[in-house]
């Protein structure tokens, strides 16, 4: 089993897929990075270059035709990822795709029933934060019931005041704060609480970036949900961290609580200057979750080899987005919704 | 004017009142403890001695007859507050009141009528938290815009569950979390947000004491608030803290974020052993106000000397109140509740 | 015996002698601040009328005299003490002094003798840290037994470069880092070990004001030191700390390790801004030992009123120092001391 | 040159061999882990089995001929270091080798003679810290000025207690914890410093352990060295840390203080508990250089390939390892030592 190796192709390369192709050609065992796909050509050959890499293609139904592979990464535009996973089902293919699963419920009902339909491949979305170490431990900690019955879930996705030039360009084409940035957090929230949300509170605005309000969206909002366990779940989202990529997560139980990147430090050097004691913190995704990101390839190039599912399956995908559309519908008509 | 001591006589000589009689006695300048009543005539005795004072009383309207006192300060039952305040008034002492103001809106309304119908008495009301060096020095800060536009309030006032047998005796006479714990965290996001909520939605189980349901409320609850100047905050009140007394608060800004006490550490001593690098932590308020009571109690003194009026007054005690209670009926009542 | 109140003259109004006299005046109980010295005529005028005190003197001798009196505490000049501490004795007060005991061993050792020929006098050194809340703490633990067998006692005392004017204009005045700055380590040091230095080997250099090199001491000087438990010690003193104060000591021991003030934090809020996740810091040893300089004048205060003896004595003064002279022969010659 | 894979032989399969054998074989780019040596058939057969190796050897000189391999990398006991390198420097090979570089001094001039008569070839030692992201970026704030003047390195390696019973059981065979254990902080001084000791003296004892007495050694010892910059450094090296693998390193400046791994946390899980707020610990040098590891060998063979030298080099281990016996030389006789 060792010997055998996994042919992926990869579709996109933006800024994450080439992180992805990397992590597969140099730092991810048992597997070989055999195609990339991109309809940008001179990314393409660069990195085909680059790379090294056997197989360059414009097109993706092209690249399914390549019967060599073994898997599909999917790293393309999010309204691009439900055609794409049946498609790539249907070509025999495994598939991994990059969050979120749809940008809407129908979309992402059609991949879900793709992937029930073709039950003997492997199908895994990335919600990479579940194969961070931090989170892999405290997980652990709740599973085993180290913290006692869970009673509030808080989590933070803020992304960097630095990075915001290319969110605010991006307005346009968003799905909202919730579904691009909370679904992370809601999907932790049902991975620790193993329950789903049961009444929905959002709120919102636009604090420093009117620009957002004119999509009907805020810079930062946040939600409070009840889940059917009755545990409770606080989420914020935001673009405006003026320290870094704020991800932290706090878990409080009746028996303890964990906190996960409440410091988002970005390594083990303290500084102590005329600032006072001070840790610096992580810039970027890339930089908090470069472990997870190759974590999560492993785990679903050896889900493969060894024949097995990821826990992190199509129904997670389904289940956070629906979760993230109806915190985005509850604050933009103020309303509580329940489920 | 530094000669001039002020004569306060103390009511109510519970855990807190002693408190309160003690620093009174000892730590606070300019004045002199000299009376104190109680009903329990042992407990009279007993402190009329230990503390040195001249005049002991059994009876709330006796000690009003003592012409030689200049003040007021009433730490009994939250339900006599309110009577009590207004007698003292009307009786022509200035008046320190712990917290909350009454139980109730027609309560505390008579209350705020007396105080108003007295304005050349100093009135103060018992949010301690306010005279915390910690919480002073975020506030300066705040205001001095260092965080930019304030985005998200959050705190926690979580007991000790150590303490769990005295508050689950206490559960029948309680007003419930919202009322007895939230409202010094409601008071401070007034004090930092100078705004008020416009919404409320509140949530909350009885995760470790079922006993807490058995008269509608939880042993962890939780609101999330906006406010009209679009803050959003958010709130846990509790009684199930596994580490001690946690009461710690997060103000996020455009610029910059504030935490106050989110290791709520007993003392500058770090301890590596086999359970890791920690910090053990505050077990009481005592423990953790400490320097906010003897604060407050001399601000109290001072604006009497320097005749001038206390930045808390009898509105913030009203409006506190009011907002628990509203959180408490959105909790209640699983709705949304809009001022 | 709570009647009882400790009239006190305090000799000396530097910055120092002025906290004093302000926490006797007004933050420590049974006790009066009954009169005041200094030669300084325009500052005695000042502080006898903001202090509300009663008598005033220009001549030490002259305070002595005053025999409503019962304590004196001496403020002045290290050079002045071991004579005023004398004198003060054979004139019947008893006696609180600041650090150090005397500038070199023959003048200590007259103190100590003044000392021990007034047996029923109290006599207390300021090592003010040994009051300290978290020292005391960790105290407690060593004691106890929680830290096991004491493996290294590490203690830095490192003066702000904010302050660093005032400590160049001392250098003349200066009887080195060692003895004006690592006294309170090395007492420090005897207190937690319980035991006796045998060898001592120190160094230093100016690192960035030549000015301390002209007269032989340098701007960061430090040693090592085993004692004759074999506890192994190491000593940091200097002035050109960036972020504060930063008094902080390590004690590791076979069991645990306790660390007390290794972040000297001003206060319980962390800042989170462009500069990462920080604390700020204490800035000087008012800030920092507080409390420590109030509870040991309680603690003076107290050994009177109940007529007992303070835990430190006339020998921890004079054994400190004549370890600090040590370590700065040691440093002068470069040699290793053994004793 | 993407191409262009470095074949790698690794001799020594103990913990730290089969570590870097995995590495080799999973983790770094460019590489193959052609064969393996060690003198225990069965360990051989095994891991040849399990890595899917090519080529397996039970003695040393056999794997020298093999002319396939472009490199040997030493994990053997220390004391075959120096004819290792040797003899695979002579055979033609690059060549990595753990520290130290050898058990004296005559031994490792050997081994330097050795390297420099083969400057065509790549020589490094393994001084994995230096390559641990966390001591890297110190360096780089260090080597841009940010911490102004060096005036106090501190370093600590103290093994955790959980693995004392193969640290006892190693006794007979160590060199001393200055040797063993403090090597590496040696070598960080002298790379953080830029300088070379110009005295040293160092005290030690057994605090729990009387078994390292009698071989001369302590279970915990200490250093303070001068450097010919006139910086300071101290030292401590032990075997008892109750709370797992204690590295950490302060560097002093003028104008900042950088702290690496003072809290040696093992991720960014912080756990709220009847401890107070703790973080746990690494609790092995694998856990905590990870990442350290497998980047020095890539660095090994990244030089290789693009046919530069590393950084770290033969001097560094002759100069470390000279100074660590220095310490133990002065340890032993209880003296200063002069350079």
């Amino acid at each position: 089993m060792q010997d055998r190796v996994i042919k992926i192709g990869v579709a996109g390369l933006g800024r994450l897929g080439i992180m992805h192709a990397k992590n597969i050609a140099y730092k991810i065992k048992n597997v070989e990075l055999t195609a990339i796909c991109d309809s940008n050509n001179k990314n393409l050959l660069k990195y085909k270059q680059q790379l090294n890499i056997e197989y360059g293609y414009a097109s993706f139904p092209e690249m399914l035709e390549n019967k060599e592979l073994d898997a599909i990464a999917i790293i393309t535009p999010s309204a691009f990822h439900c055609d794409q996973i049946e498609l790539s089902l249907e070509a025999g293919f495994h598939v991994f795709c990059e969050k979120p699963l749809g940008v809407n419920l129908e979309d992402s009902t059609k991949a879900k029933k793709a992937v029930f339909d073709h039950p003997d491949k492997v199908f895994m979305l990335g919600f990479m934060r579940r194969f961070d170490p931090s989170y892999k431990y405290a997980k652990k900690k709740v599973d085993d019931g180290e913290i006692g019955q869970p009673i509030l879930f808080r989590s933070y996705s803020v992304d960097p005041i630095s990075s915001i030039d290319s969110v605010l360009s991006y307005i346009p084409h968003s799905a909202g704060q919730f579904v691009d940035m909370a679904v992370h957090d809601i999907d932790l929230a049902r991975w620790f609480l193993k329950s789903e949300p049961k009444s929905i509170y959002a709120i919102g605005g636009c604090f420093a970036y009117p620009e957002f309000g004119e999509y009907g969206d805020g810079d930062n909002v946040s939600a409070l949900m009840q889940f059917e366990n009755n545990a409770m779940a606080f989420f914020l989202a935001g673009r405006t961290a003026p320290h870094g990529y704020n991800v932290e997560t706090e878990i409080i139980g009746t028996k303890s609580t964990l906190r996960i990147g409440s410091v988002p430090q970005k390594n083990l050097v303290e500084i102590i200057d005329q600032n006072g004691v001070r840790k610096e913190c992580s810039q970027s995704f890339h930089e908090r979750f470069e472990d997870a990101f190759k974590n999560e390839m492993q785990e679903f190039v050896d889900c493969i080899l060894e024949n097995r599912k990821p826990e992190v399956n199509v129904e997670d995908g389904v289940q956070s987005s629906k979760i993230a559309e109806l915190a985005t519908k509850s604050f933009k008509t103020n309303s509580l919704i329940k489920l």
